[in-house]
């Protein structure tokens, strides 16, 4: 049911929704006993959870789809991926709070390593420090223009920095500079429509500035850009769902999706201690709090199957701390699958359970991959009916029809 | 997803996937022991994969919807049934491999009796002999002709023809000429858009010309005609999925649909030693494989389970020559259900195995439709949905979004 629909049947309720998502959760057997990383977890909590709850695998944004983190936490929103798509450049913008206007362009950046003929060796500049970054983004500040545009140039963390191109008659229709590969030079500005024509001039002009003024840098020599978008313009979470929401996400990217949909962005640090407390601080004062664990995504990504289950372990000692504020529903899974042994995000489908009173729970009595398949959610749930299913545990959808 | 977005995702990989379909695999319980034909049957190979598989059972076009051929074939392939329609008339040219060029209408046609007022009483004309049809055939070729339009009269078997007209500015936008009903007078010739007008007379003079030929014919005095159409153009394989697929099938209509979409058809007998050599001999040469067994679904259409069974059994001997092959990724199912106890199509959900080396096996340990429920696919995947899957399990698709 599309968010407008849907919209229409959201009425007024006092209730608590809790959506606590682990990053890059589902995995994949490891070798030694077939064992995926939430099964081989010690879960007490999370099993004891499950068995009160209706269980099952969820789908992010489509089948054998490898959604990335934008994609994937949108779908649990009840945001279709698909038809939500956010640009890189955006993305930045708010993972670092930069408030973006509405005719400003993004994009994200990479400090780069280019060898004298130009070619990409360092995609990432050696990941330069925060600090590096910062030196040179001033530099750039102070030092490239164009007339009749502004430009921000933004550290965002190590090698990353945010570029906001803000003027008249600007588009975002350009190509990537950043070949995506070493071994290339950087593409040449371009554009896709005929209105950023003129855009993909400036861009280019900004990018020969830029080589100009670090060339005498190592390594952070060059800039490779992606990404270009503009704010998107979208449907937010107490419009279409009625919801006061609340994000407690230690990660910039997190909280800047989470702003885009118009949640607001508490004041956490990024360890599970730093976020169960923010959530109980502000417990009285939202009805949807989105609770975000990341390391569970980091550690897969490295391949690291031991620690990737111990902060599932983590979260599950947490998870007493979140019942004992008596919600009145409970969404546990990840944005997508992270399997050690792939160490990469995946298209596997991921582990869910719903919690509430109400939820109808089905025989599942652990949480894990094998087990979610025989639930009552199904083995392939998209992940955008969770948040209906979950306004309706918390008795905020009106019924459809006479 | 659509094709279009999916084709964006592709990343270029050298793994290999097989697509071994039974045609009308799934079927009914038997009376004497509740088994259907995969059930009863003896499939230590297919056990075993599916020991290792994902599995679960899947609906080619839509729920109760029983599948032709070839909406079965296109779904497994990715290509949504109800979106990609081939022409009746295409079919029948495909069918008896007739080369269709850009430009050309195809019909399908059915010799009919009609009675003194013109009325159909018999719309398929007593299912005459495929030599009389030939006969029939022949002299409409020979008597049959518009000025500036190529004609063609080919038999396809017993009552049932291909009309091909070739010709400058023809338009497929007909309706049929063939009410399916007998009592009724063959419907006029008519275009159902303004660039048809002329083909529309074109046809009607063929028709008038047809029933003067044949007056003094019994029974086959007049033919019908529907399923006016062209060849498609839908993406090719290569295009959406960046596959250099090839077809394995014995049976013309089953390449001529793999020909629509991009395949390359290899020489072959319809034997399952013939298709598993030409496999064999073809390993190197292409990155997908589809390999169809047309017997299962004949035995079916006979009534005969002890028969279907049997094939089952003899693909089950020769899995191992395909697994020695070490493909990346093999898919087993069928194109849609024909339980030998309703001797037809039908809309029953068929059984379905992805197997690769990541792709997170379930509990299932044989194959067939009551172990298949409770596989990770779930009881009623979409077809179109295979493809992503196996491409996914092939590495063949990038990250969506960021």
């Amino acid at each position: 049911m599309d968010l407008n629909l849907l919209s229409k049947h959201i009425k007024p309720e006092s209730s608590k929704i809790v959506f606590l998502v682990m990053d890059g959760l589902g995995g994949l057997p490891r070798p030694q006993d077939g064992l995926t990383e939430v099964e081989a977890a010690s879960t007490p909590h999370l099993d004891e959870l499950a068995e009160e709850s209706i269980c099952g695998l969820q789908i992010p944004v489509g089948s054998g789809i490898t959604p990335g983190s934008g994609p994937g936490h949108l779908g649990l929103f009840g945001y279709d991926p698909i038809r939500y798509q956010v640009g890189r450049g955006v993305l930045a913008a708010n993972g670092i709070g930069f408030a973006l206007q509405d005719d400003d362009i993004a994009a994200r950046g990479n400090f780069c390593t280019i060898d004298d003929q130009g070619i990409i060796t360092d995609r990432r500049a050696g990941r330069i420090s925060t600090e590096k970054n910062q030196e040179l983004c001033e530099r750039l500040r102070s030092k490239v223009s164009h007339s009749g545009v502004e430009l921000f140039f933004e550290t965002v963390k190590e090698h990353r920095l945010l570029l906001v191109l803000r003027g008249k008659n600007l588009s975002s229709d350009l190509i990537d500079t950043d070949p995506q590969e070493t071994g290339k030079k950087p593409f040449p500005a371009k554009a896709t429509s005929s209105e950023a024509t003129r855009t993909a001039e400036i861009v280019q002009m900004i990018a020969d500035q830029i080589r100009e003024i670090l060339k005498d840098e190592h390594p952070a020599n060059m800039v490779l850009f992606r990404g270009f978008s503009k704010k998107p313009c979208w449907p937010r979470m107490n419009e279409c769902f009625g919801l006061k929401a609340a994000a407690i996400a230690g990660y910039p990217m997190y909280r800047g999706l989470s702003k885009i949909i118009g949640m607001d962005i508490l004041e956490t640090g990024a360890s599970m201690e730093e976020e169960f407390s923010t959530l109980e601080k502000h417990w009285d004062e939202y009805d949807f709090f989105y609770l975000h664990v990341k390391k569970t995504d980091s550690y897969g990504e490295d391949g690291n199957f031991e620690e990737k289950m111990r902060i599932i372990e983590e979260v599950d000692r947490y998870l007493p701390r979140l019942r004992a504020l008596n919600p009145d529903v409970i969404v546990v899974t990840g944005d997508h699958s992270t399997p050690s042994t792939l160490a990469f995000h995946s298209w596997h489908p991921v582990p869910v359970m719903i919690w509430s009173k109400i939820c109808r729970k089905d025989s599942v009595s652990s949480f894990g991959e094998r087990a979610c398949i025989s639930g009552g959610l199904g083995p392939r749930l998209p992940a955008v009916d969770l948040m209906p299913i979950a306004l309706a545990n918390a008795h905020r959808l009106d019924k459809f029809g006479a």
